[in-house]
């Protein structure tokens, strides 16, 4: 298992990404070849004693930024190291790739360089996020801010078969986010989908209440990718305010302070369930290879797990199912 | 000044609501005109000593539901205490009315018997909620499940008018939300939308990133009824699952019980600061008088707050400084 990561994307690259990817390396054993330049990556590791001996470096000095445009990573960036990681993983150099860049460059880079699977109308960014019941899959998170009922219907499919292959989860619930139950909530487009998504092969549970999304209900939530960004970021919003309070609560006093050594390695725990972060990044699925993209703030942990959720996507197969559920359509 | 309260809506009807009312009047000194059965009014109040002998009845037996068409209202539940309320209001027996019936059924009723605001092109509910700042507007919460950029910059007029006359903010910063803050961002209706809005003379701050939105920057917060929607149940959602994980966490063992109750004070300070229930219900603006619906599970304290909140809009010219406003236009 060979993956391809960028190392000049995101906040805190390239540090973050070098130390995430050896330790990728040393914990899961992939093969890592790394995009950017060779001089820069090589004084960063050496300076902060990051074992890069296993990597294959492919050097190439330019970066694409968050303020480039995205479509410029086929034209003036097309030898920017995300640019460079999508065409090596497209001449089968790798096995998978990741990146913590600019999310349009690299969903107008992987449809460019790498393709979609013939039969996807749009390929769509699954995003793997806590509930209260465990972990769920919500597609699309942004790369299409809308949809036709057809496009939700292959992102059903996708990720069911993602849940199913690469999580583990058997049978997938799917439902379809919406402001009620009934058949007849939501868009024009909503209730078209929901027509559409009860008559497939996957295990539909119709429409998710968004209020019931964090609690649980679904395996799978379908949803155009403007509506799911706006989930995931109230998500962390709501999340990082109520956290924010209650750390604040707890630095008030000395007795509040005493209050919060009694209950600290429980909250720790509860941290590490809500803890999206080790879920890894958001795969483009739809695309003919694995690609991902890491949090732009991504540590290296975050990292690490992001180099293996694209590992574990390339090891499952679920590309090959998704070929093929898509040409019997 | 005097609220009419339908007094069968909701799922603490008629109990709940009885006593928000009388609770409304003896705290802020309103007059209270209700309708419903006669009959059942006041054997509720007598079994539960609920002291409504200074309010009116308006005797009315029929009821519309939550699984009842919302267009029923303007027929064959025309004598329901919802729509029999917004008839009385509209022959200007009262100022202003509440329920906290089914909002499909407000929303039509509303438009059908009280009208629109000349020049409003569609009403807007909106829903005033906790920020960790105070308080701001979200509008469109859901009436108007899509929009034009037009009625989002008469939702933007209302919503300033509102938080200025109504809630006492000094040129309140409008902003609408977005999956990011530069003008290009978002769907072809956003990015119209902000064109539109950077023209007004309210205080238009651009866009509001999804994920600021519970930190605060705005205090109106402009979308579309179905982007509105979802912020609105993820607020709910998110804080749902949070709050109910620490609950659980402080009910572990003897120690965190301990823990607990050296927080607990601070703890109930914060609950305060995010109970959004104090805010009352929420306004549907550009119709012609003022209407808000109460959340469907309010207790009788929601329910007074929104009877107050109501009374608060009447007392404030809001309606008439918007209706000057949108016939500029």
């Amino acid at each position: 298992m060979k993956i391809i990561v960028d190392a000049f994307g995101g906040d805190n690259a390239p540090l973050e990404i070098l130390k995430g990817a050896a330790d990728a390396h040393k914990e899961f054993g992939y093969d890592i070849l790394i995009t950017g330049d060779e001089g820069k990556i090589k004084a960063c590791a050496a300076e902060n004693n990051i074992d890069i001996s296993s990597m294959e470096i492919y050097h190439t000095e330019d970066v694409i930024g968050m303020h480039d445009s995205p479509r410029s990573i086929a034209s003036t960036h097309k030898n920017s190291s995300m640019a460079v990681g999508l065409q090596l993983l497209a001449e089968g150099k790798g096995d998978g790739f990741v990146t913590a860049g600019s999310t349009g460059a690299y969903v107008v880079g992987a449809h460019r360089f790498v393709k979609e699977i013939p039969g996807i109308k749009h390929a769509g960014t699954g995003a793997v996020m806590p509930n209260d019941e465990g972990v769920f899959l919500m597609m699309d998170c942004g790369a299409n801010l809308t949809c036709t009922p057809e496009v939700l219907n292959q992102f059903a499919i996708m990720g069911s078969t993602y849940m199913e292959k690469v999580m583990g989860v058997k049978n997938p619930r799917v439902a379809l986010a919406n402001i009620g139950v009934e058949e007849t909530k939501g868009t024009e487009t909503l209730v078209e989908a929901y027509k559409l998504m009860s008559q497939q092969d996957y295990n539909f549970v119709g429409n998710i209440e968004i209020r019931d999304i964090p609690k649980g209900g679904a395996d799978v939530v379908v949803c155009e990718g403007f509506t799911g960004n706006v989930i995931l970021k109230m998500y962390e919003g709501v999340a990082g305010v109520l956290l924010k309070n209650i750390k604040d609560i707890f630095k008030t006093s000395a007795k509040t302070k005493l209050g919060y050594l009694l209950i600290s390695s429980n909250m720790k725990d509860f941290k590490n369930k809500m803890d999206y972060k080790k879920h890894g990044g958001a795969p483009l699925m739809g695309i003919s290879k694995p690609v991902a993209k890491a949090h732009g703030s991504s540590d290296a942990r975050a990292f690490k797990y992001a180099i293996k959720q694209v590992a574990d996507y390339a090891d499952s197969g679920a590309i090959d199912i998704i070929a093929k559920a898509v040409s019997k359509e």
